[in-house]
């Protein structure tokens, strides 16, 4: 059995090529993907060859937020075949000095699928036909597709992130970014019920997606700059950020527009950026880093199965593997697209 | 009646006077002033005329770190004369938005001595005699000396940043910068049993201070920056990190040798400094802004009168106010000087 | 004008009356009322003249579930005629020691609507006519009924409880008493996710109500007590209990099935409850109390509203102002009813 | 070479013995014990054989809080002979459910020494000679005496009671029962700069220790009722309790001096005990449960080893091992001892 697939070898060059499968395993599954997102990090892969000091140095097949239907069960696993599942790509080893105190997401051995962390790379999901261990497969709601399951692994890190706020009910939210994982924290912020989420980017077709996912408002920070400017009078007006641009300006404009004691969660990520350490300091904000996410996996799908978290509106592009190429380049420009999704249908 | 005192005019402009005394009105005393420190604050006054939107905008008196023996008390004040008090600079208004849900320190019209913030400036403590409310004044126990005293106000400081970590005893500390606050910030987390007290700075002056406060290494870093760089190898090693420098070096440093889910108290201040998101959210880190104090000075002035924390090895220089303008040149040379007070014996 | 109302006497002896209507004043409203639920303090009120501590001692309306549409808007009003809303019968000072420190719902001059804590009794709301302050009043989404806006308040309670509580998403929850508070404990527990919602009580209707409102598992804690021995073997299997029984049996029992390090949140009121102190020491449990709401109430508005909590499985009688007594006591009859509400058409 | 020791048969039937020692192993250490304190549960062992479900079922040797100087060193033990030690009796298993997700104090598979809660029952310490692995044994710093390093373990106890508090320094706090753990824990609270500490005993006698162990002020809560009941008007006075009576009457005047949203750590341990449902509810107390320690040991015996907590007004009475009869039958006298010791001078 053959399945094509999509594989990095360096900077922009990225190819369809085709492996053998094999039979799956005690454990396993083999599953028939539908739906497989692109994210931040495959573009860096793709646009910058990796970010920051991982780089990619082998040929990888990139891709951690696929959904799939399984074809064929291997020993001892239940998930009966046509069951739509989504792929948990967070593999901890379970063992480490992290894991054995209950960290998994920081497991100092973590494989993590289409990730270039580690060498050898682990292996991800831009392929038709995938094994993988059954445990990894979570099962979805009858009532929802491919694309909607697909989007559980960046509605995991929201999750995640979400719970590293002190609590969201009745807050004042300021959401910076609004691209798939920005629209996703308001889907997510708006769920617990915050009382107002405001949304910042400066591309307006992103932020009309805010406004689908719940924003109450949405401001141009470069064209509203002034609409702004009011959120930070006195010593500020949120509670709750979550930072989702990783940018420097957006970065400044959220700490001035924090209040006294309001806490700051750090979701994008970058290199070096400046931080007004006078302003953290004199308002004593609390800032914390999140990452990944381990339990919200299943919550993820649960919410999505259920549609208490609507995802459509961040799709906004579907692609056959066999276009891959064109995928990633319409996924890196923000004014076009949010998240773009491969597709699997056999030719 | 006349006191002499210190009044800053602008920047390097520090000038010795003579201004009339009044008599204590009700709930007020009269003090003879017999100590008090030069802060960073002070010396950001004198040698820039201020710091980031904080200008010294109008002739002040700086020195907000004293002690001194009641004089005099003013109607319904049962200080008795010759009692040694420390004065608690902080004065805020306990009626505004932040005072009203228990945060004093965020008060929006904090009226804090010695501070360039608001206009007119609040006046400060460089000067021989001082009316000042009762309640502003905490008695000293018998067997301490007003110099010892005067640090009521950086322990308490201090005292604070500790209170927003989440727990000192059995920890592994790192300190960065072994200034005044850096090595007061040693004796606190020493006091509630760090298991292990890692001091950085560039001085050795300054790190063998913070070892008589009570590190369990101190090193220098950049000549032992090997050394230091242990602590970094894995995900870090340090479960809490007091960063009392505020410079970009020792801030990248801490972060990188902080374990996944660790704690950065902020406790220095500057404008903007480079910070690497990605290990912030790569290892979840929890940093917290800290600044000033509201009920800790009571707990400073219980330590340093029982000496459960002997402030005295931070004291470097102690110089008459008439060498005031000595004092500030000192004060300002790390390689020398650490905590440089004012006396105020009569001529 | 004139309102039929209400008005509970003594023990047993609740009368149907009419009264005066004043105008509304500046600020208030007039509100012809639409739904009032009769609370478990409403039940006490009238089968026990009271609870604990707390007892009638002077005539008084009760009811604070209620709501209402906008019959007449006083002066600088901005609710228009015609609105439905919400009352929120929570009325701090907003000056005493606690409100100061933003603890509004530990108000030492709290007035609760329908209350008889404080002399003279706080009256309530069941009555045809209500003039009452804008500010209490909360706009109801225009798709729901005034029956469902009448639940604010019960799940405003439950909203706080839940607050309480250290994380809920991902988490195995265990809810004792499946009476109003329990079933809306249900709900909100489900809306945050919990990955498992087990309810035990002792009446099948009251179970099934439950089930309703999103409980994964309903245990009868009689007839199936063998079933729920098994959460108990180990050390115990809930993170998190919602105690909203106030029984003893109930209480040990989820102290036996907690976790160690697990937290209850006691919801449920009573009297003195023995309970077993050797197991939340060697389990090092964490028991918050909880109760009432402040901010909530505004978040529990806005879930009825967009029916992301659909209240109606535990609304199970709906009857005339002028069947109060009847009401009453079908209220009190656990294995028949759930939330048994008042209804105010005019005659 | 032979030891001898004190071992439990059954209720009141304790004997002095005489065993066979063997040489240590590798990693472990040959002890010459030098002092060993009763402790609450050694004395329910021998007044009523056990308390609650811990009974004792065959010969144990109680013993859990003891020092000892190093007689003879195992293979690969650093430890040098003559060095006084303290030993950690506790033994969790590293690999179970609880240990891996960093609760050691949860152990499924504790093995705690002079413990009868597994079977076989954990030895203990009563005895002159003891082989004990040397990860156990913490060195004790020179200047102190084997008597207050054997306090070590019910110091860690009241460490560890105090980190599940959220913040003592300038706190008032109201410490119940002023046994050896009730003052060991005014020792705590103390060092960690409570603004306030009152203590509530029955015994004139443990109030006095309590008294010199750092009370701020000690009331016998029958004799003066009346001036403990101040403290319990508007809704209370303490922000955080240690309830290490477990007797109900302390624990209702605990709940009902504790302010709203206050925190009662309870410490003290027993079977069913009521408690008003209605305070805990209505004042949304805080109530955490604690046992024993883990990492806190290591703190314990430095703070005795540089006498920063001098245990020594605790201890009562040191009586030599043939005695230990006598010994357990004054440690049962309230009125007359507090910490007593056996010592093992050979004969």
């Amino acid at each position: 059995m053959q399945t094509r697939l999509a594989r990095l070898y360096a900077k922009g060059d990225l190819r369809i090529e085709t492996d053998p499968v094999a039979a799956p395993g005690p454990g396993e599954v083999l599953l028939k993907m539908a739906a497989a997102g692109i994210c931040g990090s495959d573009l860096h892969y793709y646009q910058d060859g990796g970010f920051g000091p991982v780089r990619v140095r082998e040929p990888m097949i990139p891709g951690h937020e696929a959904a799939g239907t399984v074809e064929q069960a291997g020993e001892s696993v239940t998930l009966k075949a046509g069951t739509l599942v989504a792929v948990n790509p967070s593999q901890p080893c379970g063992a480490c000095e992290y894991c054995s105190i209950g960290l998994p997401i920081h497991c100092l051995e973590m494989r993590f699928m289409g990730s270039a962390m580690r060498l050898p790379h682990e292996q991800g999901m831009f392929r038709e036909w995938l094994v993988v261990p059954a445990k990894q497969c979570v099962e979805v709601g009858a009532s929802i597709t491919a694309a909607e399951a697909a989007c559980s692994e960046p509605l995991s890190v929201c999750l995640h992130a979400a719970s590293r706020a002190p609590g969201i009910a009745g807050k004042k939210v300021l959401v910076t970014g609004a691209g798939p994982i920005g629209s996703l924290m308001v889907a997510v912020v708006s769920h617990y019920e915050a009382a107002e989420i405001v949304v910042t980017d400066l591309a307006d077709a992103a932020l009309a997606r805010a406004k689908a996912m719940g924003a109450s408002r949405t401001i141009n920070a470069v064209r509203d700059a002034e609409s702004f400017a009011e959120f930070q009078s006195g010593k500020g007006y949120f509670d709750l950020v979550f930072e989702c641009s990783a940018a420097a300006p957006a970065i400044h404009s959220a700490i001035a527009a924090a209040r006294p004691r309001g806490t700051i969660v750090q979701v994008g990520v970058s290199g070096d950026v400046p931080v007004p350490l006078n302003a953290i300091v004199g308002k004593e904000l609390h800032i914390h880093g999140t990452q990944r996410f381990h339990e919200e996996f299943a919550v993820a799908v649960d919410l999505i199965s259920r549609r208490k978290i609507d995802v459509r509106p961040i799709i906004s592009h579907r692609m056959p593997l066999g276009d891959a190429v064109s995928a990633f380049e319409i996924a890196g420009d923000r004014s076009l697209a949010c998240k773009v999704q491969l597709t699997f249908q056999s030719p």
